[in-house]
């Protein structure tokens, strides 16, 4: 069984709270076909937000970034950040300006960063991460080295709370305006992955790729590779 | 002739310096191939990012929203926001961990969020944004009414200062790395707009899209779509 998210002004879906969801599995499942997060912290009161991959196991969602970076100094300290996700799945054209939408779903979840210390929780933290995506790949790849754990750090955030949104339907008019002639329509709108294009320097024993590389065929949705690929690494635990 | 963004800490592109741009044209391109920002900003210290859809008029840059929601309520102050947009290009797969990438571009862009007052002033906003991403459309649609008018805020900002950062190439290892017999490739990723769907309760004299849909083929990259619907609508100003 699912639990839910704690509900308080900082997540709340204040407008279209229809369109609101606080359960884990909502909240994961948007999360598990994303790779890449915006991710909102504030230095002095400028607010920045950064893209950035991520992955999550369990509670917790991870980034990485060079020790120099802006994100990671002003993160380092454990400072309150937004981590935001968004799948655009259509455009919506309706009768009226205002009734123009969009479909999404997207998750917007709250925490406080904090760095992955140590070499064993940063060589999790990086099999975790490839293997998230491509399962099975780290055990494949030359081993990391000393010199770069030293200029990556890591960052974990606990989902202290979230909430997603999520709309879904067809062209909502106000009522009287379904008899206007006016063309009204929906867009669906995909993000697919194409073929693979090998390394131009390929090894002559490197030509096919690994068997964990299944869920990656040409024209699939991306959202849905990453998914698999997720459970693929990280079978649901028994509460999802 | 294009010019460029100054430069000081606030967009500075620190990690990969190389990988940055400042000139007005690679950010305003980034800019006008997407339909959704997201928007940063900060209430009490505490961080959100708003994923919503936004345009852009020369230097400035709008969204809107209820005048109820929490993002409209916090920025209508005139807050400090930063506004990134992100196109995901490819996955690469190198032959260590570390140099796994994907290819992107994106923009943060940093200014001042502002009201826009007045009935006038909305108007064209929303004529703006409909033919924006729909050239044509506002001219064909049911008015606009006042309580629409007046439950919607419309937030403009100036980029005072913005930084692209683009990655474009192939797998990137270690030199030595090249010679052990590792699967490396990139796979391409496109988010693509499919065939319209009608609203089922289409008026029988509206069967037919209007010409101004033109660019929104079956198939083809939503980025190419809206940015041929941007320069159908703005014509590139000279200084561009």
């Amino acid at each position: 069984m699912s639990g839910s998210y704690p509900i308080s002004k900082r997540n709340k879906v204040v407008r279209r709270h229809e369109r609101g969801h606080y359960d884990h599995a909502s909240v994961h499942a948007i999360l598990d076909g994303a790779l890449l997060a915006n991710i909102a912290y504030v230095v002095d009161g400028q607010p920045f937000c950064t893209p950035t991959a991520f992955w999550r196991d369990g509670e917790h969602l991870y980034w990485h970034g060079s020790s120099a970076s802006r994100m990671v100094r002003f993160q380092a300290p454990g400072v309150p950040v937004c981590v935001t996700v968004t799948h655009l799945d259509a455009l919506v054209l309706a009768r009226s300006a205002f009734h123009h939408s969009v479909n999404y779903r997207s998750v917007m979840a709250f925490g406080t960063a904090r760095i992955l210390d140590g070499r064993e929780e940063k060589r999790r933290a990086i099999d975790g991460f490839v293997d998230r995506f491509y399962p099975g790949r780290s055990a494949l790849l030359r081993p990391v080295n000393s010199q770069e754990f030293k200029a990556t750090t890591f960052i974990g955030m606990e989902i202290e709370q979230a909430s997603a949104k999520i709309r879904e339907t067809h062209v909502g008019d106000d009522e009287e305006d379904y008899a206007l002639p006016i063309w009204a329509a929906r867009y669906p709108v995909r993000q697919i992955v194409g073929a693979a294009e090998p390394c131009p320097r390929q090894h002559p024993d490197a030509r096919q790729p690994p068997p964990g590389m299944a869920p990656y065929r040409e024209g699939r949705a991306l959202d849905e590779v990453l998914t698999e690929a997720f459970r693929a690494t990280a079978p649901p635990r028994a509460e999802e």
